[in-house]
């Protein structure tokens, strides 16, 4: 009988270790490394677009850095290609600690994989493996060429730091984050609408972090129609402003919208069936991209500017996405995701509506929830903060799991993920 | 000019200390006794009926605790002189270090000031000054007498022992804590109004606990209507059962109800005009006490027992209150707790229901909220937790601070105490 490191075609090629628990392959001097990789991936979450936010470092083998490096996004380079190039010709012998299995992809960059063995590199220890099919195949590739590989070192920090992007890996669809501020009694709004502020600064800020860590930020039609809202980064949070998505179904978003101010990047989501009827009236979403105006801020209009094509990458460009409603005018929301996936958005901020967020939560889209409950009472006459979820009964609530608890000024802030996943992955 | 303690009367007075933090006064030791009085104290809290829950402990003068002691209700020995019996003869020349200052009054058991000054005890320091006039005073008689006396040692954790007594006697009400579970979204049942469960099997425990630490326990018509509660101590947690209180205005509890099932006290309040037109078919309001059955648990009727007159002190006795409702058929709640208070209650529970607790919002009547926060969604089709508060704009929303934030398994528990009290005391 033959063990399985006898067989000769497997005793030529160095192991790819993967352990889910902090390996004892890992010095500490390595650990630290990963940490601060994983810090470096960390402060990227949000700007890097499509791509994951990766952190590296890359030792000497007294476990000194030599440099560290991070992904940015779509065309710049890899964070193992960063490390390396800020070594500046010392990366021969180093030890790669990556937050994320070096790819062996062909994209726009070099395969990291390749740039690794290059280098010289003599060590590569690695966080969490490539989900991504077309990416994945670097540790192989790296063992392969005789490069000593550990993988799984501090995963379950590393899967934290990549949430939402493994999320719509795995599932095909962008990770959604549902953002409310709430009353102690479930309440958004009182009797007569007002709703400022029922969170406080502090959590406002919060929310405006939140929208810094995401690709996209939704709203339906009733938040644009009461709050006029600008979607963008304040309250002293700066990073890549996201993309504004705002449902529009029967094309009636008014030119003048903040959202169609041109301060950032801008998706206008309506119906096919809509542009005739609406006959322009309504602006962008019936007659296409032409009622945009530029605005800055709440001073008032600037000028016109023209339209920008397509690009959600462009800075203040304005698109159009037609997509078909359901019988009761509603957009569908994995339809939804699946366009926006399409358009590079791995995540997604829902703010606004209870009427949008339950059409999420009913399909079993929302993969975290992030509430602000501030310490009020609107009572019965209130606006309720969730919409119709269709639960009847108490067996079928909609489950979640308090993952942390913190305290946001005078609020409470609450994270919570779904109990048990039952939908929305395909 | 003379300065104060140069004038003849009172430099012959040994000076009573009073110091709001922790007096230089108080030895290491004499703070080690003074927060295990708090420990015997809050261990009754809720056990004493109409008095406050107070600890002592007795220390020799190397600081050498010599007896302890702790009240257990009216018409039992104050918690020093229960100290000082317990002492068995050692207690001349001791330090008693006690929660309260102690009482100047002769009622159903003698002063305590006058107990110290006959044990030969030395030296007294206390925590919290007795806000009773009736009994106040045994400071100034004990110093009279030549005893060290210092006041207000570890005052800001005695006041959160005796928060509710104290509440009582300042307000001249019983202190009003509101419980209620709700979800996410402030719901208290489903549409079909299902709610078992809401909360989880450890709020459930914590809201056993907090019956027992309040000498009654409120529901209102809607409750006892849908779930025909025991309102009693289950959940592993023993004590003295609060008194149980049902709002029926129209006479109409049933003679089954398990709230007359005789195994702790109950009240029941009812209109006075309702006897006459109800006729006896409702039961106990409507006819005095006369409807009451003895059952045990879930397990049917046992058997009837007589009529006990008056009394919540009584096991199982069952008493009427009659009060007069309001125009929209509802008790006043300051009518209501000022009736309460007259029968000794010094806290009150709120249990249920939406309209009940909105009726004490409404009135500024609540001292404190604690709400179980269970990780569901029923969404606008579920019922709301609160009733009408009559909040018509955001401005005029009841506002809280919260003051601790808990987890009860899954769920969250947060307790909170109004923002700035507008009304509700006297």
């Amino acid at each position: 009988m033959h063990s399985k490191s006898e067989r000769p075609e497997e005793a030529e090629r160095p192991k790819v270790t993967e352990r889910p628990e902090v390996p004892a392959a890992a010095s500490p001097r390595e650990l630290d490394a990963m940490r601060r990789a994983l810090e470096l991936a960390a402060a990227e979450v949000g700007a890097t677009g499509s791509n994951p936010a990766v952190g590296c470092v890359l030792l000497d083998p007294d476990g000194t850095t030599v440099a560290t490096g991070v992904h940015r996004g779509p065309g710049t380079a890899h964070a193992e290609v960063d490390a390396l190039r800020r070594a500046q010709g010392r990366q021969h012998g180093t030890t790669a600690v990556v937050t994320l299995e070096p790819c062996d992809h062909q994209g726009r960059t070099g395969p990291c994989s390749r740039a690794l063995i290059e280098a010289g590199v003599r060590r590569v220890l690695y966080a969490v493996a490539d989900p991504n099919r077309v990416a994945a195949g670097g540790a192989r590739r790296l063992a392969d060429a005789g490069i000593e590989v550990v993988g799984g070192v501090l995963r379950a920090e590393a899967e934290a730091v990549l949430e939402m992007w493994l999320t719509a890996i795995r599932t095909g669809r962008p990770f959604v984050t549902w953002k409310f501020a709430t009353t102690l009694d479930g309440r958004s709004a009182a009797a007569d609408g007002s709703s400022r502020w029922i969170s406080s600064a502090e959590s406002r800020a919060d929310a405006h972090e939140l929208r810094a860590r995401h690709d996209a930020v939704l709203v339906g039609s009733g938040t644009w129609r009461a709050d006029d809202p600008r979607l963008d980064l304040r309250h002293g949070v700066t990073g890549r402003p996201p993309l504004r998505v705002a449902l529009d179904a029967r094309g009636e978003l008014p030119p003048d919208s903040r959202l169609l101010d041109g301060t950032a990047p801008t998706l206008v989501v309506t119906d096919p069936a809509t542009g005739a009827e609406a006959d322009g009236v309504g602006g962008v979403g019936s007659t296409g991209c032409t009622g945009r105006t530029g605005r800055t801020g709440r001073t008032g209009r600037t000028g016109r500017t023209g339209h920008t094509d397509g690009a959600n990458g462009t800075a203040g460009g304005i698109d159009v996405l037609r997509l078909k409603t359901d019988a009761h005018g509603h957009f569908p929301p994995l339809a939804l995701l699946d366009a926006l996936d399409g358009r590079g958005v791995r995540s997604v901020l829902l703010e606004g509506g209870p009427a949008l967020a339950a059409s999420f939560v009913r399909a079993g889209l929302v993969d975290r929830v992030v509430a602000h409950v501030a310490p009020l009472l609107l009572g019965s006459e209130g606006v309720g903060a969730t919409g119709a979820l269709g639960v009847g009964s108490i067996d079928a609530a909609h489950r979640f799991r308090i993952t942390s608890v913190d305290r946001t000024g005078p609020d409470l802030r609450v994270e919570l993920r779904p109990a048990a996943r039952t939908g929305g992955t395909r």
